[in-house]
């Protein structure tokens, strides 16, 4: 039996894993989200979520040591200091979508009100994000394989020898 | 100053919030990646995860009490239980692939090696997952708005004056 400790993912070969260091607790996405939606302050951020001024303060920092969010001056000229998502953050918009539309699929009832992602040049809700190959095709979990590095290396070689 | 605590999002009208209960950490999404990498058994999911047997199991019940993951008798005919996505927790899907190609994009030196998510069919790497919207136009962060329900309400009931 192992002891129970903290995990960093930072050496995992995996692209799931690594992210969860920087973004692996619902807090941060949160805030990330709240940051798409425009809130900018520490202020701002504490009252949408609720939090403790030190559980915000730990957050905030860990997402600009991951360089997902920088400060910048206070947009409005005071000595006050603005949160605003790089561009790492800012590619963070496909996962936040992905987790939105899954929550609208299956954590609210059929005729529960939420609140709804909108393209803003139709005024209609943002279509379902779906993985399609290169040909187009609509790809399923069972339509793709994990690879791991050594066997990528590995069909190299063998393409090299081969050819 | 607030009294920290455990906060439910269930209540949330907020789509990216209200998943935060089920899968808002780390282990959580890992085990859902296991599960779709083909993994059933609790003894797989423990040495894929290096995590303590309690830890697991929480995490596995959790995700269970979420229809996330149900147990299925073992397929090898054995007195053991086998753990099997839902179709809930298959719609996971398009936000593992989300996660994962942001960590491959942001959290991976540019020569560093990492596992890959291929098309069977092609054997390629899957493209990246973009949202469009229905006339195929890519959608940027700016290019949408989140709108509360009071807001669609109000304006359902204006369209239903005006017409």
């Amino acid at each position: 039996m192992q002891m129970v400790k903290r995990t960093s993912h930072a050496d995992s070969l995996c692209g799931v894993a690594r992210p969860l260091d920087a973004i692996g607790d619902g807090w941060s996405l949160l805030i990330v989200r709240d940051a798409f939606d425009g809130l900018r302050r520490f202020g701002e951020f504490q009252r949408s979520l609720g939090l403790s001024k030190n559980i915000l303060a730990v957050r905030l920092r860990n997402l600009i040591a991951h360089d997902i969010l920088e400060t910048v001056p206070a947009s409005d000229g005071s000595a006050y200091q603005d949160y605003v998502l790089t561009e790492k953050g800012r590619a963070l918009f496909p996962l936040l979508v992905a987790l939105r539309q899954w929550g609208e699929a299956f954590c609210f009832a059929p005729d529960e009100a939420h609140v709804v992602l909108v393209d803003k040049a139709t005024g209609k809700p943002v279509p379902r994000l779906e993985l399609h190959a290169q040909d187009g095709r609509a790809l399923a979990p069972e339509d793709t394989v994990v690879v791991h590095p050594s066997a990528i290396r590995r069909t190299k070689r063998q393409r090299a020898k081969a050819g």
